[in-house]
């Protein structure tokens, strides 16, 4: 079910029960696992990676699954060169990657979503409407960002302050939860479970090692609430 | 114009009305656009991609033009694996661009410039000449860099206060200005249009949010003057 | 020596005199080198780029040999895409490396260690038996990492307080020094030669200046001891 309207460039690898939609453009030296599923419009530009699946060498504290759903890719996205994104995973309408982004298996990015550069996507991470993720961020597995958020170049979200090598695995209540309109600004760390309120502005560098309240400023190592 | 002495590796895509000069070597996997320039004796490794326009899906600030120059490469360059460069852009002679960088539209980087892995650099960013920024540094756009600076690794550069999703695209004022021989250590931060004088040092991990008189040491969030 | 087991993908490169182990799995528009050695079930996907040597565009400090042992690499391995490894690096057993991973010339990386995306090694960097380092970290020549130390994502490791730009190179004990067990929170910075103990613990976004006593708990910037 590719669409006859599709371009393909050079070198371009399909795999099997792919559905590809109207105008789609594919660049060369695609990659594209069986199942993939890429919405209309879309363009996707060199050496780009589709419906990797997750591989283990024998040590991952997180379990793989045997049967991933299928990745889907909506209408009018563009996805950067090199850019890597798993089996399982669900983009809206209008994202956009930039360059040698990594998103891995059961995330949801939702509709005018931007990734920058090199931003990387652990599992099961969702990422909501028109929210910005600026170069280099590095979202840990589980973390929540709503809708319309800003987030600034090299912020990192962590989820594990045992920092284990083996054990059990995380559970969903590891991830940080960021809420609608905040801000965090450039290489901020968020500490496991933190939750930020709505329209809270973290500053550039600060250590967020609890909750920030809806609405307030926050900066520091670790970060503590300043008048704005 | 692509010289009889240029020697490609298998795979090799080369655009329109490209130039490339005397004894070139591109390695496998490489895709260049049309109307890209290449000096003599430059070596593009394996799937780089040269000339690429910038595109948008619907959700960026800044607002894209119909056309750009053409990307231009000079003499004597090594362009490492996978470096991404757009169209609009030029690099002097002596270039050294290592794994994965990203260098968007009308950027200008200088003879004997080195770039370390994954350095992203956005457009309208000026890199002087023999000047060094090791890995992971985030160059925002209209980021000024003069001559033989030495920038540390995972340093961050940003241009925007407001943090904003939307809204009126920035000016040149937006990017911080670092003079002639300043250093700055590991994982610092600048906030936006600081200007860091000639020969001064920053330290590792500051985060800096107002000028930097010529040849002073400043460290700490935010960063302070002490003495050396 | 290339097993007849190998499966491999569309437009994959190999090298003069490589030996390639049983039941190895290659991707697509994987390029190897020649000499390079690979072991039994090592999956290697796609655009990974192996064996490729260092080379200068004239304005490197460290100088580059003329000729490096093969690159080897070890049993039931996965290699990321987009992952590059230079010549003259071992790999042991069971090593995971993720996406766009680059790790230079004269490196050892022992049995199951993981590294995470876009992490990148310098030259002449050991690292342990079960290590894990996550994303983006940056550890630059000379480092050493003993067996199951856990480093967290963007964490960066200098080797030159002077941030020259040109000079003699840097000697090895430039590199700083982790010993086995210890573990480092998400941005933490060391600076050059520093050691820190066994089961030492480095807080998030720390910036380490001097050694670490075994067992000992350290944060903030300058990196101090305190209570557990």
């Amino acid at each position: 079910m590719i669409s006859e309207t599709v371009k393909r460039g050079l070198n371009v690898s399909i795999g099997e029960n792919c559905i590809i939609g109207e105008n789609v453009i594919i660049h060369n030296n695609v990659t594209i696992y069986d199942n993939t599923v890429i919405g209309d419009n879309t363009e996707i530009f060199d050496n780009v990676v589709l419906g990797r699946p997750p591989k283990s060498a024998g040590n991952l504290v997180h379990k793989l699954k045997n049967k991933y759903p299928n990745l889907i890719i909506g209408k009018n996205c563009i996805i950067g060169v090199g850019s890597v994104i798993y089996i399982g995973t669900e983009l809206g309408d209008n994202v956009l990657l930039s360059e040698y982004c990594c998103v891995r298996e059961e995330c949801k990015i939702k509709n005018y979503a931007v990734l920058g550069r090199h931003v990387t996507v652990n599992h099961s991470v969702t990422i909501g409407k028109r929210t910005k993720i600026i170069d280099k961020a590095i979202l840990g597995s589980y973390v929540t960002v709503e809708d319309e958020v800003f987030i600034g170049p090299g912020v990192i979200f962590t989820n594990d302050n045992s920092m284990r090598l083996i054990g059990e695995q995380l559970g969903k209540e590891s991830g940080p939860h960021l809420k609608k309109g905040c801000k965090v600004g450039a290489n901020a760390v968020f500490l496991p479970g933190v939750i930020v309120g709505a329209n809270a502005i973290v500053g550039a560098g600060a250590v967020v090692t609890k909750d920030v309240p809806d609405g307030e400023l926050v900066m520091g190592i670790p970060a503590r609430i300043v008048e704005k």
